[in-house]
């Protein structure tokens, strides 16, 4: 099995594409990884999820210490196995899901303990126990421990996180030497919505020095511009010949704005929520298949997706099964969604390699902007 | 399109072997058809239950008539179409989902009148629309408007409800007379569990002539000595070279047992109904997946299965996803389900054409009463 490398194949003014190659398989950047929480992207084979063009999954490290447990799974042969996906798997700290799911939090430098949302029973989790638990699951890559602060946040408090989540960085790597080979470690920068703390964040991590930086604590209350101001602050503090991960986001059109500022990597659960919920993303903007205007309308979603969900059934059919509440509109819009984000990534890739990417992102937005085909 | 026909290939004993050929395609009996309520068998792409073995589906003229409605299902090009389904389709009359899940019905010589379960809509449902309604979804097999009752009943209301569905056959005959050329239309014994009933049910309707006949009024709250007498009186009393259809029937044995009185299809939810809820079938018999005594098993729920599901994934995985609330589990729950009863759908075939049907039988009881392999 190889072991963890990222290349840099081309840049386009700060877009990068690039290939990160792990135990299980390559992945090209820039990236999108699909959710699968509890070990499954809802409604989804693994087979469905690699044919929307997807190298690499996300999973859920909260959600599977608690069900069906670590050490049950690395007893099974691991995610990988358990799953049935051979290929490549980061798994987040679970920190995340602590601050936003469990009940009664308590953090301390020691560690977060918190009630499980499955039946309250009590749990701790250090930056050494969430490196354990996802050398249990094999991650390809794993996320060091860390705490994100909603925004907006007190200056004080997001010092204080970010901090702390530097120090538990460097518990993180310690307990990732005896690591099995080849597996990657990725440092994550906080520091809220201040440039700051954020460089500093960056530059102690880069200090400690890592696999791959992500950039933790957006898409949690703050504007767009925000956003993407801190992205533009971040990521030319991190090493260029390591990948970049955004956690967390995010729309289309997020994704095209942090790849041109040098994101590599994504995950987002807004093309699977929101396809089990009758939204579809497509080349032209979000179509909402739940409105009645589709009822009657015998086209495909886009006759030109590289997805069958999107070209083989008719959106009156999708209404209808969404009306329904029928499971399969869920599968097929997660379908549609998930292959959309893979064409936008994929496409996104070429336009680097082309020197082309301002251009690309122009045109993608406008098609966007310009809304879903008239009705007949 | 070639035209609705039936062979028989060969019997054993009262058990047959044959092929309808329908004009979406050919249909190898007995024949399991999986349900497809609303347009969808539910979570499986159409490829997906394909891939099970079926040759034809069942659908709900009740629920697609109330959404999205008979004439809208025309316009798009009808249900074949609608649901990219391009293999053969049977559908109801709809009179049975009106007895059980409509409100406020009235039954009367002219139409069954009730209220929709969507939206209180006060809809009239006669012979003659129960018939134009499947013309416009192009079904390859309709069947006739029929009135079902619950068992026990009075001798009286089994033989007011026989004589009206004979009538409603009659006018169901006409108004089938202008269908589109090679589709064809069953009739329906009924008369409860009253043997003089049946046969005078299934001797009127031989006289009027259908292109197959049906058994209803079965799997109503009878006991399984009732169903295996009534068929075994029906069946006999049918043309043998005419399909005969026992509808809403059932366990794999309860298949076996029909199949061995002369039945040559069947449809049913309990393999689809039982997946969601996360029951396999199995050679070895019902495997209840939510039992913690899978939790930690690796296995396979049948290496042996032709289906990718039951063999690709571990019980610890299934149990995993049932327990979670996954719909992936519903998913591969259904697919392994389908897969089995179309497998012993094959099977039973196989030994009609070889003249061991009893033997077949035998020995797929014995293997269900040993029971799932011992835990490890």
């Amino acid at each position: 099995m190889p072991a963890f490398s990222f290349r840099l194949i081309a840049t386009d003014g700060a877009a990068r594409c690039g290939e990160i190659v792990t135990p299980h398989g390559a992945v090209a950047t820039p990236a999108f990884m699909p959710v699968g929480t509890q070990a499954t992207v809802k409604g989804l084979l693994p087979e469905a999820v690699r044919a929307t063009g997807a190298d690499i999954l996300l999973g859920n490290t909260y959600h599977l210490m608690l069900r069906p447990g670590a050490e049950r799974v690395a007893a099974l042969g691991g995610l990988h196995k358990f799953m049935n996906w051979p290929h490549a798997i980061l798994t987040d700290s679970g920190g995340f899901q602590v601050m936003s799911l469990a009940g009664l939090r308590k953090i301390e430098e020691k560690a977060v303990t918190f009630r499980s949302h499955l039946d309250g029973a009590l749990v701790e989790l250090s930056p050494e126990r969430a490196i354990e638990i996802q050398g249990l699951f094999g991650a390809d890559i794993a996320m060091q421990l860390d705490e994100c602060v909603k925004l907006p946040a007190p200056h004080a408090e997001l010092e204080r996180a970010m901090q702390l989540s530097l120090r538990w960085a460097e518990r993180s790597k310690r307990a990732f030497e005896g690591a099995a080979p080849g597996r990657a470690l990725f440092g994550i920068v906080q520091g809220g919505d201040d440039p700051k703390l954020r460089l500093a964040s960056a530059r102690a991590l880069v200090d400690m020095g890592f696999d791959g930086y992500a950039i933790g604590g957006l898409a949690v209350g703050e504007t767009p511009e925000v956003m993407r101001a801190t992205i533009e602050d971040v990521a030319p503090a991190l090493p260029a010949e390591r990948p970049r991960y955004l956690m967390g986001v995010g729309t289309p059109a997020d994704l095209l704005q942090a790849v041109a500022r040098g994101v590599d990597m994504f995950d987002c659960v807004l093309p699977t929520r929101n396809g089990r919920h009758g939204l579809a993303f497509t080349r032209r903007g979000p179509v909402a298949l739940k409105n009645a205007r589709h009822a009657d309308d015998q086209r495909p979603l886009d006759p030109e997706s590289s997805c069958p969900a999107a070209r083989d059934y008719s959106r009156a059919y999708l209404h209808h099964l969404i009306k329904a509440g029928e499971m399969l509109g869920a599968v097929l819009l997660t379908m549609v969604n998930l292959a959309y984000y893979q064409e936008l990534m994929a496409a996104a890739r070429s336009a680097v390699a082309a020197g082309q990417f301002e251009d690309f992102r122009r045109k993608t937005c406008a098609l966007w902007e310009q809304g879903d085909l008239p009705p007949r």
